[in-house]
């Protein structure tokens, strides 16, 4: 197995990804394919003694937040997403792991890489922090702005496959992103929405409101790209918000610097059970390959963390029986 | 003027509803209609003193939050919120107050009171607290579910309105919620609205991503019900767990406790500012009348605050407002 990993992106590259790609590769059997320019990372790699088992490909471009994503995906041909997309499509790698521009990832996925057959849509697919359990799928985090009920059906099927492989959940909980709990809640595609997850072929147990998301009841939750990126950065920006918030007032005066000194073992479990950046990679569900986007503020155990998640992904030969339990759905009635 | 207070809404009903509700009258000169059981509200007003300024009309079935909103509406004509929404088409009272059933109060605003001539859907306007400055008023909250790039239109006017003379706010900033900032971003619905926006006679800013919006930058936000109601209850809940899971580990042991003690005068106005009980009412902009939805765990002096802000909305003419806007919208092109 062969798993390629983007060098440049991210906040935190190339240091923090090549440290964390090595780390994986110490932990596993796995070839780590570093995709970025030769002349930098090669004096990274010095004294590793990982008998071959990493290798270079060259590319010098970068692209950045600041780039259009898909103007930027057909542009820089020799950036490092690009370069690494075409390592995946031609077979060269088996996976691509990313910190980096996540549009130009997604655009890099479906317009290099391409889409499985039956597969109308991909969605990104992150994991989101919950207070209880292990964190709960959701999908789509942004993919896709116009969701017809039938895509998140299919995002109910791949995100329940993902659980149950990747993240060894078994017989994952699919839940429907709702503003009530009720069938009949909703806007008119969360309504057909619902009807076609009910007879498909998995643990599907109605609507979630999204503040009940966060108790970490369910495995999955689909919904629109829209809604789940809305979802996701207002949670993600709660949290960040809070917790700046708490350390201003844990430095007010001395009387609180002295609390919080006394708190700060017991707060420390509770920092990193919020830290976006800690739960892993968001895989793009739907596309002919693997391909896992970290987080942006991604540092070496977040890095290492997604690239073992990528290669379970290959192990359990995850594209496969996504497409084929696409194939299995029963053919759509023309509209 | 006269205002009336759904007696019986909200977790705290009735005591919490009816302290809070003379607090107004004791603040103001305007008379109170307290909707409900005569017969255990009368005891609750004894020597208050407020001279002819405090009415009851009795009503004595209430619409909880596990009935259907609109069946509720229909069936239960002496509920308190349906016989308070009467009051207000029949000219009996100038707004009407509740911290009940939300779906309940907007059946009762749209089917029973109405909506304002030209404007296509009304919409739920609460206020989100945010980092820095007074909040941001959210709409749709989740009047509607499937909104048009016209309703947006409309709901941006409207919050515009509401912000500048009901919250005093001088020139408010319009943002319309999105995925990214670029006019080019969004969903089919966002996408044409910005333009929209971008032409109407208010000060809109351009597109928000939900993680920005807590910056407190902005003074209205607009979008869809669906998405309004899915962020709103992912911040809420996202701010309940971050405060349930701190005070957990404030009593992990002693020496927490100890530092929790040390920090309680630093932390005690945190708590408070992501309260979104204490943000007072949330209007249904739209109607030909005033309704002022608190929330369910309001306090005395939440519904103190609602009912101050209903009369806000009388004094400053907001309803009349909003018609005249609306109607000098240029006439939509038949699609």
């Amino acid at each position: 197995m062969r798993i390629a990993v983007d060098a440049l992106g991210g906040d935190h590259a190339p240091h923090a990804i090549v440290a964390g790609a090595l780390d994986a590769a110490r932990e596993s059997n796995f070839t780590v394919v570093l995709v970025g320019p030769k002349a930098s990372l090669s004096p990274l790699l010095k004294s590793e003694g990982l008998a071959g088992r990493i290798e270079i490909v060259d590319a010098t471009e970068v692209i950045t937040n600041d780039d259009a994503p898909s103007m930027a995906v057909r542009r820089k041909t020799n950036s490092t997403i690009v370069v690494a997309a075409n390592l995946l499509r031609t077979g060269q790698v088996d996976a691509v792991v990313t910190a980096g521009n996540t549009g130009a990832f997604m655009a890099a996925g479906l317009f290099i890489v391409g889409r499985i057959k039956s597969i109308d849509r991909p969605a990104l697919a992150p994991l989101i922090p919950t207070r209880q359990g292990r964190g709960v799928v959701l999908l789509d985090a942004g993919a896709n702005m116009d969701s017809k009920p039938e895509n998140l059906l299919q995002y109910g099927i791949m995100g329940s496959i993902y659980a149950s492989q990747v993240l060894r959940r078994d017989n994952p909980k699919v839940a429907l992103l709702n503003v009530g709990t009720e069938e009949s809640k909703g806007n008119q595609v969360t309504k057909e929405a619902y009807h076609l997850l009910k007879s498909a072929d998995i643990d599907f147990v109605g609507n979630i409101e999204a503040r009940e998301l966060l108790h970490g009841e369910v495995d999955v939750v689909v919904c629109d790209g829209f809604t789940g990126n809305v979802l996701l950065k207002a949670l993600e920006g709660m949290a960040h918000t809070f917790s700046a918030m708490l350390k201003e007032h844990f430095l007010r005066d001395l009387r609180s610097k002295i609390g919080a000194l006394l708190l700060r073992p017991s707060l420390r479990g509770f920092k990193k059970q919020f830290d976006y950046a800690e739960y892993g990679g968001a895989p793009l569900l739907g596309i002919n390959g693997v391909l896992v986007k970290c987080h942006g503020s991604s540092q070496q155990v977040a890095i290492k963390n997604g690239v073992l998640q990528a290669a379970r992904f290959v192990e359990r030969g995850v594209v496969h029986n996504i497409q084929r339990a696409v194939a299995e759905l029963p053919p759509k009635e023309k509209g």
